[in-house]
Formats: structure tokens, C-alpha cells, sequence
């Protein structure tokens, strides 16, 4: 049980280091196996299909992230500067990808959203769900920073939905110009966005 | 020749469609050319590689793009309502494309910015490209806004590039959810992130 336990998570890690370098469409079960160093025969035994796998990746990966999101946004600070700790981990996690191996390769929700939702409804399902969850969490801070007064939103679910949307944008470009330097924007339009009081926020982020 | 020239853009009208439904990866030069009704054989006459075939397919949609641009940002009118009207255009666009194939395909440009862009040099300075002009573009927009009294923001470069990041966030939304509607929120985010009079900016879009 072990092994097979062990060929399983290698199948995963090898599957997320290749779509975040390649996207999905470009890849096939055989290269993935080679990576992972693991036969492709017990490839089936695992997942009934790249789908499938590829579902498993998505759900592995936002399990980690959720975790770091709600660490961040659910600390006892102010709602603001948790929000802004999103972004400065953000980017961090970005910059030391772009380290280990050379480029930004963006976020993996965002990647399979462009490359694939339109095309498979249970992958389009399983983004849906986890852009909801992240939409809610920045929302709940949201409506928090709103109780304390210090931003000025009517509708805080239609607000987090654009700083999550500004999120992505920026990843796009940082993505696009291997350049973690355009998410540092992040922050400044978060606080336009939510037409925070410059006031508080800068003590905030003093 | 009339008949050469015929069969390249039958190739790049098939490419196109083809790369907004599917991306890039999982086409083959033999599909595309299924699809545009051409023997394989011609398609290495008109491009030497898929590759060429995508960088083909991005200029030529840029400069129906861009030229759709200027003639909203650069028509005779106030500023922000050039702005607001682009905003408007884009939605309009993904509206009758998702009529037409049933889906939100997103904007092509993001779509091969994330599918592709940390893996072939050529897509991505290509891309660099025509996102620098888009920024470029709405750069201006916001300086004519900036002297007028507006908005008010520091670097106009900075918030054109929000601007355009703020789009593909909510063009990303658009294609997850299937669903232009995302789109409604673009001019409100654009008013917030320009930091704009609101007093001004609604008698504009009234």
C-alpha cells in the first residue's frame, strides 16, 4: 500500500509541474509517467483517465492553497492588512517559481480556466467551485474591513469578484512579461477597488 | 494566385476559430486544414510551422482589434465615454460569439498568454506586443482624462495597464462562468481604479 500510495502522489507531483510549465492539451499520460518515473501501466490504476487526473491535480493544489488562504485571511489582524498579505504571499510564491525554474508560470486556475473550461464541463465545474471559495473568502474581509468603515462598497460578493479578477489580470501580465514586478500594483488597486480610506490603509500598511 | 491567396485565409479563418475553442496545443497542422477545406500538402506553402501559423493568426486578429479600438478611443468624444464604449464593444463581442458557438471563448490574447506564453519565445514577445499597444492605447485615454480633471491618478502608464489587467480578469470570469454579465462590472471597476469623479463620469454615462 505504501508503493502504490507512493506512485499515486508521484503521478500528481509530475502532473502540476508539467501543466504549470505546458497547460494540459500538450501533454500525454506516457510523458507524465516518464516524469514521474513511474510505469505507465499503473497510470490506469490511479485515474481512469488525464481528466481525471487532471481534476485530482486542480483539487490537490487548491487544497494547499486554500489552506495558505485562510491562514492569511482569517488571522487576527486588520480585515485590510490581511488582504494585503494575500498579495504580497502572492507574489512571493510567484517570484520563487519563477527562481526554481526560470519562468512565471502563472496561476493553475487561471491557466486551465483559459486553456480548458470551455471545453470540459467537469473541469470547468471544479474551477467554478474554487474561484466561488476564493470569491467568498476576500468577500467575508471585505464585509469586515465594510463593518469597521473603512471601505466604501455596496455589494461586497461583486466586489471580491473584481479583486479576485484583478488578481488574475495580473498574474496574466506577470505571466506574460516573467516579471513578478506587476503584481506590486495589486495593492494600490485593491484599495481603489473597494474605495478604501486612504487614510486607515496606509496606517494599515505602515 | 487569387487562389493561393484564398486558401491561406481559409487556413487562417479555421486556425482561428479553431485556437478560441481548443487553444493551441491541441490542434494538428492535419485538423486545421480538415477543417479550411486545404490539402495538407499546401499548408507548409503558406506557413513553415504551426507556429508561424499562430503568429499568423494573432496579427491578424490585432489588427482588427486595434483598428476596432481606435476607432472607439479615438472617436470625437469625452474621454471616459470612449473608455466606458470599449468596455461596452468588448462585452457586445463576447455576447455574439458565445450566440454564435454556444460559448464564452474568452479574448484569444489572453487565452495564448497563459496557454503559452512561458513556453515559445516568438507567441510571447508577439503578445508582449500587442498588449503594450492595448495599454498604450488606454494610456492616452486616461492622460486626455487626467488634464481634463477626471480622474486622478499618479502614473497613467500604471493604470492603463490595471485597466487592461482588470478586462482580462473579468474576460476570465466571462469564459469560466459562461456568462458575459461579469463584464457590467468593468466600467464601475474602471471609474474606481482611475480614482475618477464619480459627479463627472455619470453625467458622461447617462
Amino acid at each position: 500500500m505504501g508503493r502504490t500510495s507512493d506512485a499515486r502522489e508521484k503521478i500528481l507531483t509530475a502532473a502540476h509541474s508539467l501543466i504549470e510549465l505546458r497547460g494540459y492539451s500538450a501533454l500525454g499520460v506516457a510523458e507524465i509517467c516518464k516524469a514521474a518515473g513511474v510505469p505507465k501501466g499503473s497510470f490506469y490504476y490511479f485515474f481512469e483517465s488525464k481528466e481525471a487526473l487532471a481534476l485530482a491535480v486542480l483539487d490537490e493544489h487548491w487544497e494547499a492553497q486554500r489552506s495558505d488562504w485562510a491562514r492569511v485571511l482569517e488571522e487576527d489582524a486588520q480585515p485590510l492588512s490581511r488582504l494585503r498579505r494575500l498579495f504580497e504571499e502572492t507574489e512571493a510564491g510567484l517570484r520563487a517559481g519563477q527562481q526554481s525554474c526560470g519562468t512565471v508560470s502563472g496561476c493553475i486556475f487561471g491557466n486551465l480556466t483559459l486553456e480548458l473550461s470551455n471545453q470540459t464541463e467537469p473541469i470547468r465545474e471544479r474551477l467554478q467551485q474554487i474561484f466561488d471559495t476564493q470569491v467568498e473568502m476576500v468577500d467575508k474581509v471585505i464585509a469586515e474591513a465594510r463593518e469597521r468603515g473603512e471601505v466604501a462598497v455596496g455589494d461586497t460578493r461583486e466586489a471580491a469578484r473584481s479583486v479576485v479578477a484583478q488578481l488574475e489580470g495580473q498574474v496574466l501580465f506577470a505571466k506574460l512579461y516573467n516579471n513578478t514586478q506587476h503584481l506590486e500594483a495589486l495593492w494600490d488597486n485593491c484599495l481603489s477597488l473597494l474605495s478604501a480610506r486612504r487614510t486607515d490603509t496606509a496606517a494599515v500598511s505602515s
